[in-house]
């Protein structure tokens, strides 16, 4: 059995996490984001109550803990942006110092998009693929890679910052600091506010979402098609890049905006052979992620069950150096 | 000792590399590109032949195959675009039947791009880097990546090509199929179109290179600076797209344009600044290629030898596994 959490800015998750997958116990509380560093550690410390209150506590090996980002697994802290109350906070430590949480128990900190790829690929669209992208597109754009059959947080947790690169040297400034980053044009929030910009506007009385574009897309409105076009449009240039980069065989498109269905996904694969044009890369495929809401806790938990294997498999060569 | 071959569209190059990377014998041919797939596969006998008639040739223990791309090293083939002669030549099972190459030597084909490196992560620019990139930015652009402190090549030897990675969504269009790709702005070829068309000239007489816009960039020349800068550009949004995507920490350049020296790379460090900003990338460096002319046999002779302490430890662990 594994534990999971999955800390985001409007709840925090908690899990129970079985050798195949399978969430066998769930909690959640909402995320005091705006309140406290304190109040926020003690909100997970009850978060990890509910957990070890269970009878099958006993036989948890592991904790995987994805966070919004940015994280820094190095250091074992994270920085999530929409959650002021933490700024370089040692979640790793703070969990760690949890009376529940045994010595015996070393969590591992992911990213909450590089924990989607790790569950996807364990689990979901992208298992038993080698060499993957997994994206979440949403109100921001996020990802992660598995490379080789293995999962590529990097150094710090921050690999597969995919919604902040430039597809466009000359494009708008970004959030970020940089300028014509993916994210400007595929999120949610871009889709939204290019379809408002080119005329369109929501049904009297909803909100301007990236889910009411698609609904009036659907309808066949021009300027919605558009919004959603030009998101398919960035997503594919990015997804080429990592396959030109990386050899990537499969990108995987999970999020909010991937609820579009086909409304995104036609004209990404359209998109994609244009991008994608040396012989190498033409065989991409994207699928939409095949996890929903627990992408993050399942990932979490995978991200623990596979520190377990690797560090078994250690063990087992330092007895076999030993003679053992 | 290392043997290693260059398969270059002017030359054909091999060496013997000893293990502290030196070049103890070096010999080399032009090459027939544009005759018979035979008479280029006699030319590489005949490199083979030179390398394999020096007293040392029996202490070589590995050998590695730098090749012009595209390359496929699962299939062993290559088709460079530079040598019609060659379209998917099986160059692995031709270079394994000469003769004087014995059955315990299994070469090892490589990109030419990330041979380079190879060979600056083994001895150059990229020494003791985790986590680098290196670019050869000459009439074309490529590169390669060393990640968690390895190579990587990719499944078919194609990781890494950087230069046809799009940065302008609605760029021109490239001759590998896609559009506003690296290689557009940021090769030599581009920044002499790109001054050509500014009205920029070369001395009467003189061709209108890269390394004659360089010249003029000194100069104080405004559309050849410019051109570099175009080409700086470029290279930033690449680089900082691979820090942004695998946490890159250094970025190597090499190549013809490289040699440039400050009118590229005090430009290039200034834009970098720009689309580097997420925390995680700042930190990233811009160097100069540390070796020159031989770094793609070095980077062939690292590949042989990594293959070489790779199945030693893999023997290693069969040995032990095995109670021996």
């Amino acid at each position: 059995m594994y534990a999971a959490l999955d800390i985001g800015g409007t709840k925090i998750a908690g899990a129970l996490v079985d050798e195949r997958g399978t969430v066998v116990h769930r909690v959640e509380l909402p995320t005091p984001a705006r309140e406290s560093t304190h109040r926020m550690a003690r909100t997970v410390d009850a978060v990890i109550d509910a957990l070890s209150a269970t009878p099958v506590w006993g036989t948890v090996r592991g904790l995987g803990i994805a966070s919004a980002g940015p994280v820094d697994t190095a250091a074992g802290s994270v920085s999530p942006v929409n959650i002021p109350a933490w700024r370089a906070f040692p979640l790793v430590e703070s969990v760690r110092a949890h009376p529940m949480v045994f010595a015996g128990i070393a969590p591992v900190l992911l990213g909450d998009a590089v924990a989607m790829t790790a569950a996807e690929h364990w689990l979901g669209a992208a298992r038993g693929v080698d060499n993957a992208l997994c994206m979440v597109v949403s109100t921001g754009v996020g990802g992660g890679y598995v490379l080789g059959g293995r999962l590529l947080p990097g150094p710090s947790g921050n690999a597969g910052h995919i919604g902040h690169i430039s597809v466009d040297l000359d494009g708008a400034p970004c959030v970020c600091g940089g300028r014509g980053c993916v994210e400007g044009y595929a999120s949610g929030t871009a889709i939204a506010r290019y379809a408002v910009q080119a005329g369109w506007a929501p049904q009297p009385g909803s909100e301007p979402t990236a889910a009411a574009v698609a609904a009036s897309a659907r309808a066949g409105d021009e300027r919605a098609l558009a919004a959603y076009d030009r998101s398919a449009r960035a997503l594919a240039a990015a997804i080429a890049g990592s396959a030109t980069l990386l050899e990537i065989e499969v990108a995987v498109i999970g999020g909010g905006v991937a609820q579009a269905g086909e409304t995104l996904f036609t004209p990404l694969r359209r998109h994609l052979r244009a991008y994608a044009a040396l012989d190498f890369v033409r065989g991409i495929e994207v699928r939409p992620a095949a996890l929903a809401r627990d992408a993050g806790l399942v990932g979490a938990a995978a991200a623990a069950r596979q520190r377990l294997l690797d560090a078994g498999e250690g063990v087992t060569r330092t007895a076999l150096a030993a003679g053992g």
